[in-house]
């Protein structure tokens, strides 16, 4: 569907898509840094879809199940007990990409 | 459901459910321009079942692909790429409802 | 998953969920005002997970329907028709847990 | 602002505020209740003046501050560590509340 | 402000204010249209300073009194009562707008 | 303000209070990382307030201007432009903390 979206020609919905590529590129952070925000992010703005994917990031770039419990606390405190549900799930599919390696 | 939730008889829920018709009817504002401002919110609001009922609208009032794509940018640059997921549903149901045409 | 959450010994989630508890315990206000209390908050953040998990607890205090919709009256119009969607489910599931006493 | 808002004579408007005056009113649920549910949703919502509304409503029916201490708790529990900030200025509003009595 | 943010030289950031522009140019959709589509947006996600801005666009795009208390219709309807604090300071800036003119 | 919560002796915010310390914690993650996940999340939910605290912090772990911005790229791109003017307020105060310095 993302291919679809960007086939549709808008100029500027692929000059986001674009960004959203660039803007997780290493820089002055690692890349690893930038998905737990880009994770953190997601979770607070409670985002299923959003979260499966810098998950998947995060488990590539090496994040420890240990240290993703920590974001996971930082989520659930500063977005509130509304951030369980979407925990639940994000664990879930960390036990996934888990298994799968 | 929505008939059983106005079955209930609690007025107020009722004068909601109606104000909800009436303010989306042709005005200063033409339909199609409402219905696109009732989309639009639904959207950076993501609320997939509201972006659904208007999409259906917007449908009816002759919105093209083209111009919907206009909303989805603006949509996905004042909402963010958390964003995206519910842009990719609304695409799939648009698909749809073209193809019923 | 609640208890693969807790198992994985993050101290600071331990905590949070134990506060989950013990904020909803009977106080200066009693259970069923609490639990109307989460149940609305749940409602205008529009987490369907919440909003279920404090409908049986509302059940299990005695809200009665007539209640229930004027909590819901007050969410829709504080949160917008935004909340409808989980209304119509909220209602749904209601209609379980009446079913099943 | 309020009564400029009316005067502009937008008829969907002028019902909504009106349905904000009738929600609120006693029905199945004292005002009092309606009032801790309307203050709750502000809270989690953040939105500060919505907030000192339903706290000037919340002191007129008679909520004690140890009450308003506990619905202060689920607001901070369920919307996060980012409700603090509203909760401090709930909190003194509260107390100049207080002190004009 | 913004433009000491595009002066740190962030290129990710430079290209997201460069889209912020070029997203709200004609297209398939004018001007008034998308100004109208981003007033609500910020309505709705309730950013006063964004609010602002786009009624500054809206009024040098001649949309009418009349036409933006239809907006703030369907925003104070979807997005709930929340909004109304919000409504009330754009109208106030609103009549700023229209004495300065 | 703070004080003030805490002397009203409410168990659950006290234990929430107290959480907010210890989440923050070095753990397996740096403080360093740690606080640019609560800056970012407050980013994304719009709480100046959160946004100075987490600055202050950030500032005190060495985070650099540069790594700010990369942050800030990420926020405005998650959770759109709507967090601008967050951002612009963001940059004043981190200003204020490098000229005190």
């Amino acid at each position: 569907m993302n291919a679809k979206i960007l086939d549709a020609g808008n100029v500027n919905i692929k000059r986001l898509y674009a960004l959203d590529t660039s803007t997780y590129l290493a820089g002055e952070l690692p890349v690893k840094t930038k998905e737990m925000l880009g994770l953190i992010s997601s979770m607070v703005l409670r985002c299923d879809d959003c979260i499966r994917y810098h998950l998947g990031k995060c488990h590539e770039e090496g994040v420890t199940t240990a240290e993703l419990f920590e974001i996971f606390a930082i989520a659930n405190l500063v977005g509130g007990t509304i951030v369980i549900p979407h925990t639940r799930r994000a664990l879930e599919f960390w036990d996934e990409l888990l298994t799968i390696k």
